[in-house]
């Protein structure tokens, strides 16, 4: 599982990287941090669309996007406040699956 | 090491959890995602603020705070797109200082 969060200024590129998440199936849990299995060939892609996103003019200096693979520890251990996200049971359920 | 990010959408409630958490030593290395050793006490403190929070009538349904601790491994895989941030290595020697 990986937790993958960005801050990017511009509109046009943060759309374009939260489309590509989604697309490789990872699920936005907060407005700029997404979880999800990333096999090899999903990591292959964004990181293709990662170094795309930035040489576009639009990529700010202090734009970052943060690529953090998680070990079982952290989704054991993983603490919400407040409502977890509608897909949160899915999202869990499918990784269960897949971990299995 | 232990990562929070938030999405929290009332101002004054952001700023008061952006404080405790540089107030207990966490590092601001997005946003709305801070990251740092968090010791039991820092715990204790946070987990008080947290509860607090949430009480508040600003607190809105789809507010939440994500505490996920990070094991060895995330940190030795954790890439970063974009420029560190300013305190990143500071942040990182004095994490391994601590882990030693």
């Amino acid at each position: 599982m990986h937790i993958i969060s960005y801050d990017i200024q511009d509109d046009r590129l943060r759309t374009m990287i939260a489309k590509v998440l989604i697309q490789q199936g990872l699920y936005r849990v907060q407005y700029s941090v997404f979880m999800g299995m990333v096999d090899d060939k999903s990591k292959g892609i964004l990181d293709k669309q990662f170094l795309r996103v930035q040489k576009e003019k639009k990529w700010a200096p202090a734009d970052t996007i943060f690529i953090i693979p998680l070990h079982q520890y952290s989704s054991d251990h993983l603490e919400i406040i407040g409502t977890k996200p509608d897909d949160w049971d899915l999202m869990n359920r499918k990784l269960h699956t897949l971990v299995l």
